[in-house]
């Protein structure tokens, strides 16, 4: 790797922060939160998960979720994640939840959703390249000690709290 | 500017989507979606909304909001921005609205909120930096052809059903 990109850190014309800007050509490496999109799928009586098959958090229980891309909707952001990696069509619901993970920059759209073409031959689900296996799973016997990441503890929990109480608007970090 | 990054499109290892890559140095460019944070500010049945100084769409009215920064949760980011656009300390409330505008790949958060401090002996809001002016609207005389963006009525529209009907969850786009 040579060193032709050099970025030094200033405040471009017209911006309020610093940034990466390539003292060489003037490229500015605009750096903004990545937005994260998934979903809680509920399934007779129980919810899907996936294990992961790559870093971070290897072989641990997340719900299918990854990074939006451009041109795209949070909504067909979501079935796609789950299309990549649980092979599962979706229909979704609500929004579930909006987290943020900060020192990340991350921000989480959650959504509710349920299989959609319950009446095809297909099977409902899968497991994707990303994914070493994905299951349902009894709300009472959740995986919780494998669990990937905190925010699946919460998005969990506030699935229960809709299905017990009712939906009332997105969930945000718990206290 | 010289031709030091010689951006090409290609799949790096490990990645599912084409991204420039620098092929002098192997710098990706990841580009992500943007968030834009803001806030619909209602006061004594009216709606706050700024003129703006900047390009694109200087001369027109929007509400307090702008880009997510890295390191900062939405909530804190349209504190900012009505901190910066409207000088405004403010109380945020419901999540209004998550829209979507993929030809920008931008997701939009827009909080409903409140002044903070009304006790206080400052002015409650002035025109920020990037603001001409900065006012309060009656509902039933807003600035409708002179308005910056779709979504902003959109997000004027929304407050007021929400005023109506009270608040079941953020919207979507209209349809």
């Amino acid at each position: 790797m040579d060193k032709s990109i050099n970025f030094r850190r200033l405040i471009p014309d017209g911006d309020t922060h610093e940034r990466d800007v390539c003292a060489s050509c003037g490229f500015v490496n605009y750096q903004n939160p990545r937005i994260v999109v998934g979903s809680v799928v509920r399934h007779a009586g129980k919810v899907l998960l996936c294990r992961r098959a790559i870093e971070p958090r290897r072989g641990f229980w997340t719900v299918p979720a990854g990074y939006l891309e451009l041109n795209e909707t949070p909504e067909h952001g979501a079935l796609r994640e789950a299309r990549e990696e649980a092979l599962a069509r979706l229909h979704l619901g609500d929004l579930l939840a909006v987290y943020s993970v900060p020192h990340l920059s991350q921000v989480q759209l959650i959504y509710r959703a349920e299989f959609a073409a319950l009446d095809s031959d297909q099977p409902l689900f899968g497991a994707g390249e990303e994914s070493l296996e994905v299951g349902l799973f009894d709300w009472d016997r959740l995986p919780l000690g494998d669990i990937a990441f905190p925010t699946v503890h919460w998005m969990l929990d506030h699935e229960r709290e809709v299905q017990a109480k009712g939906y009332h608007g997105p969930f945000g970090n718990p206290a």
